[in-house]
């Protein structure tokens, strides 16, 4: 056995205690602590961006707690916010292909954790614990059906439908609700939904107050409130996209 | 045991033969024989689109042989191609969460074949073997990074890298290598390829005469030939796409 420091000890107590809730650990009481000893946590920061990739060893990220933006570096100066992690996504080389993308995730809550796995490492605990894949299968078929119907939103619809969309996933994963109304703390910039959506701040602005005359969103700094009608109109949406 | 008749074995023997080899039994000799007795052989016909949705359960799909276009239906009058499949892509409810989308399926080459399993079924196989569930892992996991960088595309580059990207995607599991050309036997219309990727027929056709004229591709109603350097740029597309 490890002769293992103090300091060590403390460090595996810690990431365990994070990552215990998560899906991926489901029905893995007994097998929790191998699997657990490969992960690796990391604290975000708002100010502190950490990079996908590092020592040339492709990684599977998943979000433990908080949120994040996950930041795609395209170009030289042309950094874009290319998804918003609120409830425990996967991301990184989450496909297992080797992937190792040039972007990096920012924490957007004062406690956003997320934990990974070197991709080589995670493979072959998917061929140990059948319960592991069987779990990881259902959160990677989840985000399968996010990126289907957020195709289809981006394709098929308009800005309008898009930042719904943004909405939509964000209240289906947390939020309170009050009466016919799902009230969230706000924790994103209009830059960082803007950009997310594709449109300017401007744009975004007129969209946000159209919404708020209809009475279907109410938007400030902190909070927001989405009225449930505009949650609803998510199950025809959920048909088209094939 | 079940009373079978002579037609029910054939059946059985002509479904076990088309769907062997594809990547979703690999490694799964002894068990292929149940898992295969709970699959559904389709045969696609040019001019018969099946429903991917009946008896109101949700079934997931995979192409086994030929290929087919995905048809999703917005709206009444609003069909348009969402996807084109071409090497044993899962669809239908392969996100396993129970959806039941309103499109069909079109075969486009004369042997076109697809098979199903109802998802309540494939789910209870995917607990039942764990080699199953690694495959079905690898071949959604596959998908993702499509439709990652699909998004990527989609959404981050003009007409013309969609074109390509739907090229190289076709390139990267078909066709002839001829000295520094892949040459595809083509079989899909102008309006598929337009429709896939969101242009007119008439765009379609410049950007193709543009892509001859500077000697990256010859395209024509039986064969398509794509030069190298096309072939080659999406290594970068990979790396963007986050």
């Amino acid at each position: 056995m490890l002769v293992r420091t103090k300091r060590e000890l403390i460090d595996k107590m810690i990431t365990e205690a994070i990552i215990r809730q998560h899906s991926l650990f489901t029905n893995l009481d007994e097998q929790f602590g191998k699997i657990c000893a490969f992960a690796k946590l990391v604290r975000l920061q708002k100010k502190n961006p950490v990079p996908l990739t590092s020592e040339r060893k492709s990684r599977v990220y998943f979000l433990a707690s908080g949120a994040a933006r996950l930041v795609s570096v395209a170009a030289v100066g042309e950094d874009y916010v290319s998804d918003i992690l609120v409830d425990g996504e996967p991301f990184g080389d989450f496909s297992l292909t080797g992937s190792m993308p040039e972007g990096y995730i920012i924490g957007l809550r004062p406690s956003t954790h997320v934990f990974y796995f070197f991709t080589d490492d995670f493979k072959k605990l998917l061929n140990q614990y059948h319960q592991l894949s069987l779990n990881y299968n259902l959160i990677i078929c989840n985000r399968l059906r996010y990126f289907q119907i957020r195709h289809y939103v981006w394709t098929r619809k308009d800005a309008r439908e898009r930042l719904l969309f943004f909405f939509r996933a964000w209240a289906a994963c947390t939020g309170t609700r009050i009466n016919d109304k799902v009230v969230l703390e706000n924790y994103f910039s209009i830059g960082d939904i803007g950009d997310f959506i594709g449109v300017s701040r401007q744009f975004l602005h007129i969209m946000l107050n159209e919404l708020k005359q209809e009475g279907f969103l109410y938007y400030s700094r902190k909070q927001i409130w989405i009225s449930d009608q505009i949650l609803q109109s998510e199950q025809e949406i959920r048909k088209e996209a094939v």
